[in-house]
């Protein structure tokens, strides 16, 4: 039976690799490199050289990612074409450049249960068979919080993980203090009027990292300065941050 | 100057170091053991293991851990007593244990950014001066997920991660599809009325994994017994669990 390992190799850092993440690696018989257009050519560029180090014997196979309609007013139905696009790309992917008993794997930043859709796209695939395992890595989120060496959530509190189209539409959430904000293309920190501290990172453990933290009110135009000079200088940006309800 | 190294060393399985983390490993003078008491010492063995394998030249400080006083009706002052005399305890550990120049090594399962106090308490720490830098680990939550095969989120939502506490006392919070629970010592899935999925496992990582998934009202009893058997068995437990909503 094909095999297909889904990776998380971690947010920017490939010491963020995991043992298992490494040992993965080294088996698989084909590495299928999703291409999202030469804008993040950069992370293709580190996937390769992970690849290189890490899965030497591995052939590379490439999938074009197909457009997603971001203009698209209905959100969730854009995002379900978009899958089902997918889906049908990716079983090809597996049955063309699989054969029986071989081992291919996609390499997914970030922790896969975490904002990422490879799960949910191999759920949608049928047609074929083949049996597969996801190994975790470690997220922007937690790479963020070690960075500016803080806890996600305060003693017996909860912390939410959002997008920023969510805090843009629902602001704050009442029922937590602690809320990290992924996603977020269009700077929906800058709405926010409740009394939050944010730390803030970008390309996050990469030589490119930015880190910015302090009050809300008196950041944000700093860190909308840094995010659009960035974004300018390497022509994408990923970042992420937490909003922090400051203690009364 | 002191140097403390706060490393996420994954939720059980010693294949879940990042690379990071062992070469982190290989450079502590001295490694931290908190001592939290008999019943966790399966933990406690699996740590020496690690040791073994990637710090070889460390030599093991032990710290007895204050008892908590989980009986106090005010948890968070409870917590607050508990700190403080953690801090005083680290304090005393990294001024005696460490020369000037050496580097110690607090050694967290799972990431020291989520439900975990060692950040807080270094943070809390005066009286010596040292540098500290935070290495992020594979999560309780995430190693839940990818045993599960999915992922914590949905497409274009949230995602909260809660206590069992916080749980027990408010519900399951509206604004959210998703609820990670974490540190649920009595059980609070059973007085959820809402119609969710249950995605359980416990020793996540280790021989004795156990994982459970369905409909929470068709699942609980069973959680339930097997969640008792194990901890008659092993004397403690360390399990995590997502509440999904259905989708309507």
């Amino acid at each position: 039976m094909r095999e297909v390992l889904v990776i998380g190799i971690g947010a920017g850092d490939p010491d963020q690799l995991t043992l298992e993440a490494v040992k993965a690696l080294g088996r698989l018989d084909v590495a299928f490199l999703v291409d999202k257009g030469d804008e993040k050519r950069d992370l293709t560029d580190l996937r390769r050289e992970m690849l290189r180090e890490y899965a030497p014997r591995a052939r590379v196979a490439s999938v074009k990612d197909p457009e997603r309609d971001r203009a698209a007013t209905r959100y969730a139905t854009a995002v379900d074409d978009w899958r089902r696009e997918r889906a049908a790309n990716y079983r090809d992917l597996i049955r063309d450049e699989l054969t029986e008993h071989q081992t291919g794997g996609f390499l997914v930043w970030g922790d896969p249960a975490l904002f990422d859709s490879t799960i949910a796209i191999l759920d949608d695939i049928d047609g074929i068979t083949f049996t597969y395992a996801v190994i975790p890595g470690i997220s922007s989120v937690s790479a963020l919080a070690a960075r500016h060496r803080i806890g996600l959530n305060r003693v017996g509190r909860a912390v939410q993980i959002t997008t920023g189209r969510r805090l843009a539409t629902e602001g704050m959430p009442s029922d937590v203090d602690d809320l990290v904000v992924m996603l977020d293309a269009r700077n929906a920190y800058r709405a926010v009027e409740d009394d939050v501290d944010i730390y803030w990172g970008a390309y996050l453990g990469t030589q490119d990292e930015i880190l910015r933290a302090g009050k809300l009110h008196e950041t944000r135009d700093e860190i909308d300065e840094v995010r659009a000079a960035a974004r300018a200088r390497k022509g994408w940006i990923m970042d992420t941050y937490l909003l922090r309800r400051r203690d009364r």
